[in-house]
């Protein structure tokens, strides 16, 4: 049986999928801790050992084969949920599924998580000019994926089929602190539904637990 | 058996991730073009029909089930290769797959697809004030993935296992043409050969085929 070791900071929400996918796969996830804000994850022993690319969330997995590190927080919930009902049975699901975990990457997190990241533990006293001079663009395209998001959900309570899959864990994360960046969820009913929803699931565990 | 259809524009590594994965997998796929510089992808019809995120490429699939559209392009490739030898069939290795295809998304496509098609395509006289400011962060961010990818590169023929995979045509496609954003590849031997190694493939098909 697999053990597995969480490299996380407990700020980041990409970290949080992988708590929250355990957490209702009801596996054990053994804690090491860093501050991104100090350099934690940049240091010649995380870069050599852990990840070469300095960035958490990491997944470390020891089992018969060794022990070995699975970077990316939405490759890491794969990794957790294969052969559970997280991932749809359906081939066109399965790829639906990645898409929107894609889309996440790529169109949510830079814009969403990074807003969070600068106004709420950064400070916009603190940014540079460079960082300030790109809220506007982050703004407005992080606004336009809540949107999607919304109208996706109009008539489905899920992502992806019927019932809760890594798709909704990924979108999750960021979605339900985006105020934190200023972003505005109120006026969306459909995904603030839907962020109630997944918050009432029984092993539901929160993100700063 | 289902029939694809490719709604890409010809001047993107995204849509030609697709048409090399249906090349080595041997699969046809039809193509609908769009222009993106023209706002082709904007239109309320593409909006409404294809991907209500207006944007290309998108994988057509039409089969028993009728006629559906799965956007992404990471997404399109993993629902052609199920059950190809382009999937690893371990499961670490799957997911390690899957994680270098998201840092593709995250730290390889945001910066190098960007400054190509800013310089190569838009032409830097063209750029906004705010483009131009992300240029020296894009800059450091695509050196910086170009070189990750080249140490992991050193002691191995590609990305995970001991074949070609999905990781692989992921980060071929904006990695091969990197140089028109002004990006240093001949320094970076073992990618070099790797990028060799994918254009000696039986089933190869160039970028503008």
């Amino acid at each position: 049986m697999a053990e597995f070791v969480l490299h996380e900071d407990p700020l980041s929400g990409n970290c949080y999928k992988i708590k929250l996918t355990a957490a209702l796969l009801g596996l054990p996830l053994a804690i090491r801790q860093y501050d991104i804000r100090k350099g934690e994850t940049r240091t010649p022993e995380f870069l050599a050992n852990v990840n070469a690319n300095g960035r958490i969330p990491v997944l470390q997995i020891d089992d018969a084969d060794g022990t070995r590190f699975l970077p990316e927080s939405n490759a890491a919930c794969w990794y957790l949920a294969e052969g559970s009902a997280l991932i749809p049975e359906d081939r066109f699901d399965r790829a639906d599924m990645l898409r929107w975990m894609f889309f996440e990457q790529y169109n949510h997190e830079p814009n969403i998580a990074t807003l969070r990241f600068w106004l709420a533990f950064v400070g916009e006293a603190h940014l540079t000019e460079q960082q300030r001079a790109q809220i506007p663009a982050k703004r407005i395209a992080g606004e336009d994926a809540l949107t999607l998001m919304d109208e996706h959900l109009a008539d489905r309570e899920w992502f992806v089929g019927s019932s809760i899959s890594l798709a909704d864990i990924a979108l999750y994360a960021y979605t339900h602190v985006a105020e934190a960046g200023c972003f505005r969820l109120r006026e969306r009913t459909h995904v603030c539904a839907w962020l109630d929803r997944i918050a009432a699931l029984p092993r539901y565990t929160p993100m700063m637990s």
